[in-house]
């Protein structure tokens, strides 16, 4: 976590000195994965049933939860560095900018995925789409509207490419 | 922002007495609308483009986002509550579970849009898809992939449907 790790074309920055708003773990994400090297590189792949377990303080907000098919999970990337601008994944040819990547590292690791809801339990619900470590503290839960967040043109180009080349 | 504010059907809930997590504002929305009251109901009603300003600090981590046709923002709602659980919006009949809403209001303040990218300048996005107030924190950007974030088959349906009877 300190600026020697850094792989050739990464940048890091200085962080703030403080903090602008705080966050609840609302409950925890249990997976197959223990380790962050277990995870599966793209959720769409793995056919894996996951749990969200829901704290009980927050059980009610589950409510009427079983008439959504797909649900948008928030969750905490508690292992992520934060201080990272340019950063050069593994899987990448070259670094690119923070906020063209998906990574965990990022100023707020906040991880947004789509999962199905295939059954809810009181306040576990099992879900396909998810590819955290076990334990993952969970932030949200949001239905998934298509008329709002389903976007099946978007593309994401490599460097050199633009919206105007497309 | 008080139990004694509660429309009929509403829970509130005790709110935890720490918080687990810390986040940083890393640059604002700049948007048509002052007042909650003026911000369109729907992001997709709005042809009206917003400015995504990222601060100094962050401008690096805008490499390559002009590759991005589509961007994922998140962002926090500073103004909305944090503690119920149900909850009966005006344009809803009945109340519903926070988690199988979209307001604002829930644990942790964290909205998701799905913006299309028009121009970069520099540090600033000219994009259309939010609906947020003027001056809005933003919390992270990232690229939105077709195949991973879109469902076009998802759907949220009323109380007593569930994911059975689809």
């Amino acid at each position: 976590m300190d600026r020697y790790d850094l792989r050739p074309g990464e940048v890091a920055v200085v962080l703030p000195e403080s903090f602008d708003a705080e966050l609840y773990f609302i409950g925890r994400i249990r997976t197959p994965w223990m380790r962050r090297e277990d995870c599966p590189k793209n959720a769409r792949e793995s056919p894996s049933v996951c749990t969200i377990e829901v704290d009980e303080r927050w059980a009610q907000a589950l409510n009427d939860i079983e008439t959504c098919s797909h649900l948008l999970v928030l969750y905490w990337m508690d292992q992520a560095r934060r201080d990272l601008v340019i950063q050069a994944p593994r899987h990448y040819e070259t670094a690119r900018g923070t906020f063209s990547l998906r990574s965990p590292v990022r100023p707020n690791p906040i991880a947004a995925s789509v999962a199905r809801l295939i059954k809810r339990q009181g306040r576990r619900l099992s879900v396909i789409g998810l590819d955290c470590r076990d334990g993952t503290p969970l932030l949200d839960i949001k239905p998934y509207y298509a008329s709002l967040d389903a976007e099946p043109q978007a593309v994401v180009g490599r460097p050199g490419s633009d919206a105007d080349q497309r």
